[in-house]
């Protein structure tokens, strides 16, 4: 009985995305300790030259590489042995022809040694004499003054999340603290008179907020910092009033629910009346989430997430992470691959022009994995819960065969 | 010079995993709100029957579906409208034959409907009489009282790590604390005359500490806790108290570093002077990583980890983390996969017997992914940021080709 025009997944997304800006987050500075998994704000450049001596990349001997030239097993090359280099130390002497220094990997090159001779090539004659088996050649196990990082060379691009070992490599050019994305704060509103709080003990007719607690994970997961504005009732002033709050206090909101038709009006009034360009779309061709609305306030996104939670999970999947991605300013390298193949255990239709997101659960069976649709009757809590993945069947299918292979994008 | 027998990685880590009791931590209660990530350490049952209440899985309306039997668009069947059913609210009406009842999803069905039809089958004739177009089963549209959990069900395993919809679900199921895993603490030890704090001016001979800064990241990704103890003295008895105070404050330690041969012999003492059974291995074919030492005293896993930053991590991930999940009790689901196919854009030797870990950087070209080994000499710093995965060439090959698809593990 409705006559709305429903868009694809790609036309409201390309068309949502168009109207958010690149980056559009402020900055803040903080120290490395807490910069895990944040997003780096600026191309971040090597202040130093690293290592920043001549270091030895072996246990083994510091020589001049030319002292060494022909040796073998059979007719070894004898250097006598200056000294030991301690670690973390300037060494004390320097090499002349004919001499060598024992070095520990990471150990400084003492002046005058141009190369290292593994230990494993090396004799040891007398305490103060060794002989040489193979020759090495100038440079040889022996990392350069700039060699790791050039002073001013570019080391991390703006926009990458950082991981443990960049943090590490932060922390080894001495760089104590650094300039990441301020989290975009997201707005959890729920609508829904039958909505009451999990910790409510609930009558007939009722069930308890499942999606602010999922949302909220989702968010932290992808960087941002959920707010949770409360449980609201069916009431265009009511919405409408913590729409505004929330408006003031977040970069995006999420309002879930409007399960009865009057609230979906409802919804998408309230984003309307609260800034231009208002709503962008009111209905995607997915399942589930078909409902949908994706709205821009003066700047701010904000979405209307249907009720259901399994439709809120995938409803932040495919539109309300890339927003925060592209606000943050995260390039996504497109080989990041979490899918893995499986045979489908049952036949499964499905409507042209709509794109369908069935949750599976992952079996191995005979050497196979098989992904098994978890259909129950919008079962709330347990298809969301046994979902190991998510198999797309693309709006040209009509469905897929038992047996067939689909990708499993792993949740 | 060195005679040591050195294992095979699945030798090295399955004989430190026999004696490691699966989940040997102790358990701790939570407020779901900061359940994300953790372990589950008891199976999770329903504590109720939910919904609790026969809902309409459709906005639509609630008839006795032996009303609708024989309907057609040629020849509807006609029912008066009763009324509509608030969100929330337990139906203050019953229906009789011939009556239907407005219903949005999730509505409560009132007493005597069995079924409900698709607002899309019915036209609405006048303000209380609708004409139905297709006939409904009994039972189509509704969700039973206990058909998404049954009270006594299991809703999630012992071992589980929570993911926000699951957080979600136990929302859902009225659950407002659980029994989580506690956190494993893990001590970090960083020893060497040459390593300072990252925020020191390093002088020629120098390195900042690098390593904790990863192996922090490394531990928080995969639930622990660090304990950072600072840097130590390339000293028997300097190591020996620090390690002795970690003993206490900690469940798993690592010393990292002990880069002068002179070290390693002490961090090994250390371990073994700490208590019995010591050390379990002491060194593996693996590269990098092959002076690593595992130890075990009064059951705590102790790892001597070499000093270079990708040796290390390479070892957390290859020993650390495994033994880090069973103490916690994760079930470990084999299909969770990271990998990638990409060809090889250099031919790269290896030594038989041996498991090499290559670094690469993943590269799109001419429609093929391809994996570009990062070599250069030790660089400490470079290799790991520029790094996107791991190629692992096995101990029976001799190498790869250029061009030969390689499987890259994502980091």
């Amino acid at each position: 009985m409705l006559n709305q025009k429903f868009l694809s997944l790609e036309e409201a997304l390309s068309l949502f995305l168009s109207q958010i800006t690149f980056r559009s987050l402020p900055s803040e500075i903080v120290p490395i300790e807490e910069s895990y998994n944040r997003i780096l704000f600026e191309d971040l450049f090597s202040p130093e030259d690293l290592p920043g001596f001549e270091r030895s990349t072996v246990d083994g001997f510091a020589v001049r590489a030319s002292d060494t030239f022909g040796a073998k097993e059979t007719s070894p090359v004898y250097l006598k042995l200056k000294g030991e280099i301690p670690m973390g130390e300037i060494p004390k002497f320097s090499i002349e022809s004919g001499e060598a220094a024992s070095v520990s990997t990471g150990g400084m090159l003492p002046e005058g040694a141009d190369a290292v001779v593994m230990l494993e090539q090396v004799n040891l004659v007398s305490s103060d004499l060794i002989e040489v088996l193979k020759p090495v050649a100038p440079g040889e196990n022996v990392i350069f003054k700039d060699e790791d990082v050039k002073k001013g060379e570019l080391v991390l691009k703006a926009g990458h999340r950082l991981k443990p070992q960049d943090v590490g490599a932060l922390a080894g050019l001495g760089i104590t603290h650094l300039r990441v994305v301020k989290k975009p704060t997201v707005a959890i509103i729920l609508t829904g008179d039958e909505v009451v709080p999990h910790f409510e003990k609930i009558s007939p007719g009722k069930v308890r907020d499942i999606n602010s607690f999922t949302l909220a994970g989702l968010i932290e997961e992808i960087g941002g910092k959920p707010l949770k504005m409360g449980i609201v009732k069916d009431e265009y002033e009511e919405i409408k009033k913590v729409t505004e709050e929330a408006f003031i206090k977040s970069d995006v909101i999420l309002i879930t629910g409007g399960t009865s038709v009057g609230t979906k009006d409802m919804v998408a009034q309230v984003i309307n009346d609260l800034g231009n360009p208002g709503i962008l779309f009111h209905g995607v061709t997915i399942k589930p989430g078909k409902p949908l609305i994706g709205g821009i306030c003066q700047g701010k996104p904000i979405f209307g997430l249907p009720g259901h939670p399994v439709a809120v999970y995938i409803c932040f999947k495919l539109f309300v992470e890339p927003v925060l991605k592209k606000m943050m300013g995260i390039k996504v390298r497109e080989f990041k691959s979490h899918h893995i193949k499986a045979k489908m255990q049952r036949s499964l239709s499905s409507q042209a022009g709509r794109i369908d997101f069935i949750r599976v659960a992952l079996e191995e069976r005979d050497g196979n994995l098989w992904a098994i649709p978890l259909l129950s009757k919008s079962g709330l809590i347990m298809s969301l819960v046994k979902a190991d993945g998510i198999v797309k069947i693309s709006s040209s299918s009509l469905g897929v065969e038992e047996g067939e292979e689909v990708e499993v994008e792993l949740i």
